[in-house]
């Protein structure tokens, strides 16, 4: 097992390749460096400036003064083999190679880049990409990609992806968001993978105290028996989320052609994730909303599932959503049922999903939420709540976020949270932030998270 | 076959129970018609006051000095007998019945409900309801539901519900959109369908030069022969949409509690769904995408999808999800296979999906885009297409509307977007209102919305 700290937590940094032009991803990813901060020195190299964006330059890596922890490389693709041979040369730990056009291109991008892995490999180098979109890491400021984002938020999700742009865009819109952003401290895309693996990084995370939570997107497991093994242990710990996609033939068949690694078998590997604890996402919003729940809810103590709504036909749509993804419907206690029926007329016996709707006529809104909310938290058949709720002015009640906050805290159950209405829905969500209630878009889209929390935690 | 005209466009309507009461629905419901503007005359029945909101009101439905189309109440459960009794005995046509607490409540609500529907049968009383919403009919006028809608926009589609509060908070989502937002011409909720059902309103539209697309939210299905022999007929001119829950057992059971009614075998329904060219949407999310899709785009004219992408993950994904959802990728003409290699570098060989982000360091990004998203729509082979787009800042460009609404207009093929990223992901989402080009959330959206539309018209 390798260290493969001075890729993802550099004291140092290089950039072969930095420039001053913002229009060029060179230019781009060392003005991210340094607008990010990094805690460590940076070292642009290029050939002809004395400095770029106030720091001083060099013409090539052997000028640098000391031996860097990591250097990014972002060069033209007939470049980069020099590049690397510079690299071993100064002795620099680990290299991060932005540039694109190798194994995903052609044959001929193949043999180069297993040329860049040979030399990489004889040295110790630790390689990570190419066609990679580089690597963030919050504790250090590194803020190492060829994206800029403005608004990222740190926190205990870590990122393993192997793709290009994608992380990048993926972050951008989830970092754009006004409300229930997800807190990310660690983003490395390995891109076609040339070196440094998933099994590095599992390893890396293991031992991470930054990291509560690793979400995976990859196209292929270089060695399954040992990834899986590994991840078997720290997902006890740290809940682990796999979005890989190629579950059909044509879908395997374009992964192989995106990133240049054969498509794994897709049902060996979707067993394997359920008989190790991992949790599989379907597409990229699925994968999202499991980290989110991971990181903002605590372990399910089982799987039994109670859906509050104010709509029987969302009531309706969940049950099927949370049983076709594994989760059943809880047996309410005697104790619940009484509370419940105080907020109903008579005629109306409650079930699960218990559909409160005319409690809000009977007892108004903010009764109505909090003794049916309430009860449903209180059960100890309860171990997940799905609350789908409407908020039409008549639904609409000033204490919807104190009450939801208080139930997190008391009962410190998971819950997943979905709104649909006018302008109260964007109060009552924005009453939830920093609350570590998730709040989803879709009646699927909280289901599944909930239905993602269970596969990766029990 | 009988005429529900009187029911969904009404000449003139009377509101038993209707008040000034903003509190009561009684109160929001007649507000709701008076600001909506109703084409015909309006009568606020109510015992005590001489008017309401500015209506000169009567204390009872025989005072009124014409016989009315359609008579809403909104009274308490004890009192509709007798008020259905009224509109029998003064010659209403119709009537819709907001109150709640009848065969979805109790055995005694169910009998009552069957004594209201014997009543109103034995004397050609159209019947809506009870627990429902009420109707909306943009063409008239009439707003005839107890939650208001500020931003109502009318349109092409026309809905039958068979829930409460659902409808009105999912559109109350909708039309609190900024973009996007699914034109609703009408929406007619008869909660219990104690009378008036699915076939009704099947029949209605089916004539009504104003309902383009249907869409149908149902918990069952009350004479499914005659129902799928008219569905399928007026399913060639307008695409029918069906939300039906219940595919799982638990499902099943919460949707006989929600509605009172028995829970169809659902294997046999989705098999006849199939048959007669019906798409079946799995969520609330589905149902409108496939809506917005189908009320936007031209009929397919056949299955085979291109995927348009700047992310090669996000290829990888869409191929799982259009494949899943019955579609099958197109195979490019050489004609095609040859512009898309104008934008890219030569080691990469154009595929479907197509992923040109390497195109925009090529050519930069308006012409990446343009050059990519001609050759794909211009292609005969394609009979859709999906673009999966990334917009971080080194990918935007100020002509992306104005490039999407020229191949939408000139090529008059079925296409859904995807745009991740940060401002410029608002920008080209603002920038495509009013050009028929239906945005989605996630690429899971965006793929089953055209595999629905494919099921809808195919």
């Amino acid at each position: 097992m390798r260290d493969i700290k001075p890729l993802i937590a550099p004291r140092s940094i290089a950039v072969i390749g930095a420039s001053a032009n913002p229009t060029k991803s060179g230019g781009v990813l060392f003005h991210n460096l340094v607008t990010g901060n990094f805690k460590g020195p940076l070292y642009p190299i290029n050939r002809t400036a004395a400095e770029v964006m106030g720091v001083r330059a060099y013409p090539v890596l052997a000028d640098v003064p000391e031996k860097v922890d990591l250097v990014y490389i972002v060069l033209p693709r007939q470049h980069v083999e020099d590049a690397i041979k510079q690299c071993v040369a100064a002795g620099a730990r680990a290299a991060c190679i932005i540039t694109a056009g190798f194994s995903e291109a052609s044959q001929e991008g193949r043999a180069d880049e297993e040329r860049l892995r040979d030399i990489a490999r004889a040295s110790g180098l630790l390689l990570a990409g190419p066609n990679t979109i580089g690597m963030v890491n919050a504790e250090v400021g590194m803020m190492g990609s060829f994206v800029n984002f403005p608004h990222w938020e740190a926190g205990g999700v870590s990122f393993f992806t192997q793709t290009g742009i994608f992380t990048g865009a993926l972050m951008l819109s989830v970092m754009s968001a006004a409300t229930q952003r997800l807190p990310v401290g660690k983003s490395i895309d390995v891109g076609n993978k040339v070196d440094v693996d998933e099994l590095d990084f599992l390893n890396y995370v293991a031992d991470d105290p930054g990291t509560k939570v690793i979400g995976f997107y990859i196209e292929s497991i270089r060695n399954p028996p040992a990834f899986f093994e590994k991840a078997h242990q720290v997902c006890r710990s740290k809940p682990i989320v796999v979005l890989k996609p190629g579950r059909t033939r044509a879908g395997a068949a374009a992964s192989a052609a995106h990133t240049g690694s054969p498509a794994s078998a897709d049902a060996a590997l979707d067993a394997a994730l359920a008989q190790h604890g991992l949790a599989r996402a379907e597409d990229e919003d699925d994968f999202l909303n499991a980290l989110r729940a991971l990181v903002m809810l605590p372990r399910p103590r089982g799987r039994r599932v109670a859906i509050a709504t104010t709509s029987g036909a969302l009531g309706v749509i969940a049950t099927d959503l949370v049983v076709e993804g594994g989760l059943e419907l809880a047996s309410f206690e005697p104790v619940t049922l009484a509370a419940m029926r105080s907020i109903l007329p008579e005629w109306l016996a409650p079930a699960n999903p218990f559909d409160f709707w005319i409690g809000i006529d009977v007892k108004g809104p903010r009764e109505a939420h909090e003794t049916g909310l309430t009860a449903v938290f209180v059960d100890p058949n309860v171990d997940l709540v799905l609350c789908t709720l409407l908020a039409p002015g008549n639904a609409d009640f000033a204490e919807f976020g104190a009450l939801m906050r208080r139930l997190r805290r008391s009962y410190d159950k998971p819950v997943a949270v979905v709104i649909y209405g006018g302008e109260a829905q964007q109060r009552w969500t924005a009453d939830l932030e920093g609350a570590n209630v998730p709040v989803f878009r879709t009646t699927r889209a909280g289901a599944r998270a909930l239905s993602l929390l269970v596969q990766a935690t029990l």
